[in-house]
């Protein structure tokens, strides 16, 4: 173990994102060590640490120690790190703030989660439109926040309403001449209660730095700067990866293979156990269909390429829907072009898949030609019935506010299989005349 | 249509973005008026257009706005253009250049595409550690960049090597006292031949706002800002986004409802048939075995769950494991770690699988107990399987520098679902005893 000088030193050549990651890999006396020596640096890095060394934290500061962090604290992490704390950690901690940042704090606290308000920093710079160079200039000088809060000026007319934007380093080109022509009307903005994704579809498309948030009555209420939709994004990010690997989303982020076995196992397991279910109604419809299947035991051959035909021909439906209703390119009110669209695209991929397979059915198996008939024909339905229904569901889900990806796919999956098999069994019947 | 002086009234209250989106879905003549009437702000437009929209701006163009074109694009953005038109233009656009400008340009050209010196910006102030405020705050007033290139000074020592940076914010802040002891010492940086997810990687982790890139004498020749960066995401997002979806990624990204209806299919059709004739493998086997299953047909009614619950198992390991390696917490070299985890996790999760299926088929249905069996052993040993090929492959992909997302699909869903098969039908051999 590290003594004092020895962790000082080292810590004083490392940033607060470091630091936070060091911390979590210590043994316990050397993180209580560390607490000590990181006090200045303490407000810094406290957000970027896990919430059972925040409480760890709070439990070994005394008054003056958490007085002096609470208070040093910016905003918007502030809010993130009492968001994820017990109640009792949030009063204890609430208590040494002062009087004008509880206020503050408790405010921001009223935003839901994963909502604009509940994101952004109260830390910015506003001034009146009729302001001076030098007097935005002493703004700057008095300002608490980081740097990404000061690198744009805000102005506001008399009824504190934002009327205009100024870049810190134009105030300093016009040098006094010119500050009005310098300043920008504000034409993107969002409102507090507006979905934080919201926010990072503006960041995203119009590339900001920075974003206004207004209350109701179009009152600046905070910024939301790129650092903190860098956070939303990987939230989202994380949420798609979790969506496609089918496992619940964990609640920390930890390594693979730091992760423990039973968190891993709780993870995947509810998902397998649904789809297995799920997947038993395919079974139900073999068994009824059983006499088909005991005269012509080689239809049993392609019940697993027709199915996954179906389903891969529908997920690559959802997944553009679901992406386009994110990206609120589509919505439920469009679900008429969705399906005469993909009618068309399933029709036509569905007749070049048939040929294919007739195609290699014919020179690479025994096959009896009415077996490939049967293949072929069910192919062409399937793949037209699994875009139309690929195309519906999400968009069916997003019309009663449900999440189309989480509602899509097994359904998607259950109804096609179910659907592919019906037919197949049916035009076997006909065709080959069982 | 409207005329000159409306289009102009209707620009002057839009920004550069909502511009070029209404440009794309303009007529011509309209389109062509409002080149002329966006003369002053084209530069900034320009990068946000369509090829096809650039090509016939460089056309209508004469020679002077030409020259004021391409001599007032940001170097980032006239990179990424010159980057994608033909070279016919690329040249045509070249010849206009001031001599400094072109060099600076064809340095940058010069980086392969995805490179972090592909996405940075020549445009960034640079000083000597020994600057005054007012040397600094003259660097600032000089510069052509935009803001967000201006919100960051770097300090150089003697042999231009990079030193030190210090926020413009601070600079006024210090109002010339204690100037040096805010200057801080960069420890985060790029390399131009870095991958730009690497740079991603590192705002992410880091919450940068910029990233300076250093060549190999550990020079510092650019900087990469948070909106180059929301760029690089998206693009992964989408890469993700289509690999999720099973489809080839388009070259330009256009709306569903506006995507004409041959490059969708083109895009599909190539996965899905690629799918299915992976999938005839497992047609292939059932065949083989065709004897057993004609003894007992009602085997095949157990082969949709199987091969759905292996296929599932496996690729929530392999997603898991191409997303650790994507954020570099996994390598090749950890590949028997990972196999000893998840032999772990798929002995548990099999067997608490197998009980459910079992406790299902027992009560559900009027299954003899020797299928029941067959099915749960079975079972057991698909997601054991599944869950170690799963791990393995995206490693032995990466190993052999292939993309694991793309080798570990269709490649996973093959052997799994083959050696399902042949496991079931011997387990059934032994069991039913046929």
């Amino acid at each position: 173990m590290l003594n004092v000088k020895e962790l000082k030193s080292k810590f004083d050549k490392m940033n607060d994102f470091d630091i936070a990651e060091e911390i979590e890999i210590m043994k316990k006396e050397e993180r209580i060590l560390s607490y000590e020596i990181l006090e200045d640096r303490m407000p810094d890095i406290f957000s970027l640490l896990s919430i059972k060394i925040r409480k760890e934290i709070i439990k070994s500061y005394d008054e003056k120690k958490l007085k002096f962090l609470v208070n040093n604290i910016e905003t918007d992490d502030l809010t993130d790190v009492l968001q994820e704390l017990p109640e009792s950690c949030v009063s204890e901690l609430l208590k040494y703030a002062t009087e004008e940042k509880r206020k503050i704090i408790q405010n921001l606290l009223k935003y839901p989660k994963n909502s604009a308000g509940s994101i952004m920093s109260a830390d910015f710079i506003a001034t009146s439109i009729n302001s001076s160079t030098e007097e935005i200039l002493e703004k700057v000088k008095d300002s608490s926040g980081g740097h990404e809060h000061n690198s744009i000026i805000y102005t506001f007319d008399d009824n504190k309403i934002l009327n205009g934007y100024i870049f810190l380093s134009d105030v300093i080109k016009c040098s006094g001449k010119n500050l009005k022509s310098k300043i920008k009307t504000p034409t993107i903005y969002v409102h507090t209660m507006d979905d934080q994704e919201e926010a990072a579809r503006l960041f995203n498309k119009y590339k900001l730095l920075c974003l206004p948030v207004l209350d109701e009555n179009k009152r600046m209420v905070g910024i939301i700067t790129s650092d903190d939709i860098l956070d939303v994004i990987s939230e989202e990010v994380e949420e798609d990866f979790s969506l496609m690997a089918g496992i619940s989303q964990s609640e920390e982020d930890v390594p693979y293979l730091k992760m423990k076995l039973f968190p891993m196992i709780k993870e995947r397991i509810g998902r397998l156990i649904f789809l297995m279910i799920s997947a038993t109604f395919t079974g139900l419809i073999i068994e009824r269909y059983q006499k088909i299947l005991e005269s012509q035991v080689l239809l049993a051959a392609f019940i697993p390429v027709l199915m996954d035909s179906g389903g891969n021909a529908g997920s690559q439906v959802s997944t553009i829907i679901t992406r386009s209703l994110s990206l609120k390119e589509i919505s439920a009110k469009d679900i008429f072009k969705v399906v005469a669209k993909e009618a068309k695209i399933g029709i036509i991929i569905g007749f070049v898949m048939a040929i294919v397979n007739f195609i290699r059915l014919l020179i690479g198996s025994a096959v009896d030609i009415k077996i490939n008939l049967t293949v072929c024909i069910t192919l062409i339905i399937t793949i037209l019935i699994s875009k139309i229904i690929g195309g519906m569901l999400p968009l069916i889900a997003d019309f009663f506010h449900k999440d189309p990806a989480v509602m899509a796919g097994p359904l998607l999956t259950t109804i096609v299989d179910t659907f592919t098999l019906i037919v197949y069994f049916n035009i076997a019947r006909i065709l080959v005349g069982i």
